[in-house]
């Protein structure tokens, strides 16, 4: 295949349903899209034409990249390192390897925020148990500990009381662990961007995230924040953007503490906190992913609305079955319902529904009313599916 | 298979750019579905998994929506009594035989809306010459003859001078043509609306449409016709609804013809006309035809800003490179690009554009100027890929 034109505009390398949206704004743009799932990826298998399994060695993403135009990620389970032999190659990976070193390493991270002057809380690395002590004497406890690697939806993330508590994190982190004070969040918010390998960046509307147990539940905007404090946040993921040099969409997410804005953690991808571009944004933040990956002029990010909101749809247990629920889910009306097509398992993100309209708050709700439809338990006295006809 | 569920939630006839953007609509609601492409089927094929190729003759009818909860279609090239069939055989299709066999022939139509009262304009059903003759003496000449089967974007339609030459016409048709006389006709509309198994009605906006040599060109909203022609509009399309026992997206375009609302033919199919609805609608047309046809709470039909309108993306010939202009039409800021995915040949719609605006005038303006960036002739000076790495 040396020699050949590639096969595809762009590549995206993870299966999930990040890959699932951009797939579906790619349609529309006439963008020709491989990917290269993991074991799993049941929101593209079965449904796009161009999906590859198989988890991302470095042997895959070589040959995968190649029939690629353009590489791009829409997970962090990927090595910098093997970005950069594909760099080395030749090929276009957009983000590259300084963006996801620091995108997928949390302690890399939170040093190059410190030393580029952005607000970061107090941090350090640990390696033993006496690392732990000597942190949390110094800024007390509980302590926050967590996974520089891997983790996500509260995953990789403990709160440890005593010295001993950490352990077992240090273990399961591979030795190393984040560790930060125990903060008194006031607010947590997203700054969702755009930004096209020239460097011109586009900004989504600050974005207010509600988190309950590590996971992301319901996202709304307007934010609520005093406007000083959303042009600061918009400040700091731009100067993000810059530091990191990433490319495609980029989520920087923040606390509020003591009144004050400091970076939790970056995601160099789409992002949870923007599924409601989809419906509530003129471009989608999938769309303008691949039109950033791509080069190409980013679409407007306004709001269609004065107010939106997105629930995730978080699965009660196995029986749930959201295919069933839609009808109950859709009487709500005005609800914008996206399933991912996820096996069912407690607490996992299967779909969300986002809503727009006047009050974010009032949105927020409506949202939430369908999203706990589609994530309820399944019935066997409610038929798991419509318009079955009589002869299946 | 017989004994076993459905493989699908719905299964769609026809892999077009109507099958197309039914099956991102579909992705969104987690809804699964096949294609039974005919022996084109580009902006389907390979782009979505499940789709098989072949014409649909009554056995692959057969085996095909037996694998599908609900067999749906996206154009007229299907016979209704296959599709009779089908329904004896306990399949839910939906439209059924009874919709098809109006929808599909145009002198059937005719008969039945002016027998049900609704404005058609004269017309008499022509096997011969004579019957040319006799038409054209009592209506006046020219005339407007059309092939009652299988013609669509002006094919099928001709203008006739003198009685001779419906004589090619004839013989192109089967034998058989509808007449009327050659109308002056002020406005063209579409009403276009979703309905449910049980008759439940949801209705778009009506949208004024802009024909160029039988070709959809332009379509706007709102439509500017007078409130009281528009509400007779919403009245008669209900009247067809109800007439023809549509279940999905039903279309039905009428003329404005000496300030009176006359019926021009209907499609019982998601429609050109109102693709605008994926960008400028609350829902569109192609998620409301998934819910009509799964029997579905139907979504609001609301258009999100004052006005809207598209253009159809027209290749002006065999080098038209829609995919290298991308960033020249992105460029013009908040247009909504819909590309096809299919060859190129001249006055071929390979894509559209949709704007949400104020003014549908200057959205139609706005988006004919993306249109025709999009349909232009391609040029070797350009490069005809954007992000083509150097190794390519």
């Amino acid at each position: 295949m040396g020699g050949l034109r590639p096969v595809a505009d762009v590549g995206i390398v993870g299966g999930g349903q990040l890959a699932r949206m951009t797939l579906q704004a790619a349609v529309s743009l006439g963008v020709s899209t491989r990917v290269l799932a993991g074991n799993e990826g049941a929101p593209t298998t079965g449904v796009f034409a161009e999906v590859v399994r198989g988890a991302p060695t470095i042997e895959r993403l070589e040959a995968f990249s190649r029939t690629c135009a353009v590489t791009t990620f829409e997970h962090e389970q990927v090595d910098p390192r093997d970005v950069e032999v594909l760099e080395g190659l030749g090929r276009a990976v957009r983000p590259g390897s300084a963006t996801l070193r620091l995108a997928t390493d949390k302690a890399a991270q939170r040093r190059a925020f410190a030393e580029a002057g952005l607000p970061v809380p107090a941090f350090a690395v640990a390696r033993s148990v006496v690392d732990v002590v000597r942190f949390g004497g110094e800024h007390g406890w509980p302590l926050v500990a967590k996974a520089p690697r891997g983790g996500f939806d509260g995953r990789g993330v403990w709160f440890v009381d005593r010295a001993e508590d950490a352990v077992p994190a240090l273990a399961l982190a591979g030795g190393r662990l984040l560790l930060e004070p125990a903060l008194l969040i006031e607010a947590e918010v997203a700054v969702v961007l755009a930004r096209r390998p020239s460097g011109h960046i586009t900004t989504y509307p600050v974005l207010a995230t509600v988190q309950e147990a590590g996971i992301c539940r319901v996202v709304q905007a307007p934010s609520g924040l005093p406007a000083a404090l959303e042009a600061q946040a918009i400040g700091i993921a731009h100067s993000v953007a810059e530091l990191t040099g990433s490319v495609g969409i980029l989520a920087v997410e923040l606390f509020v503490v003591g009144g004050r804005l400091i970076v939790n953690e970056i995601a160099a991808r789409p992002h949870n906190s923007a599924h409601l571009t989809i419906d509530a944004a003129v471009t989608s933040q999938f769309e303008n992913h691949l039109r950033a990956v791509l080069d190409l002029p980013l679409g407007a990010t306004d709001l269609r609305a004065p107010a939106a909101a997105m629930a995730n749809v978080l699965a009660t247990d196995a029986t749930t079955d959201p295919r069933a629920a839609l009808p109950r889910a859709l009487a709500l009306g005005d609800v914008h319902v996206h399933l991912y097509g996820k096996a069912p398992r407690p607490g996992r993100k299967i779909g969300h529904v986002a809503v727009l309209g006047d009050d974010p708050h009032d949105a927020a709700a409506r949202a939430t009313a369908a999203a706990d439809l589609l994530g309820a338990p399944g019935s066997s006295a409610e038929p798991s599916r419509e318009a079955v006809p009589a002869w299946a």
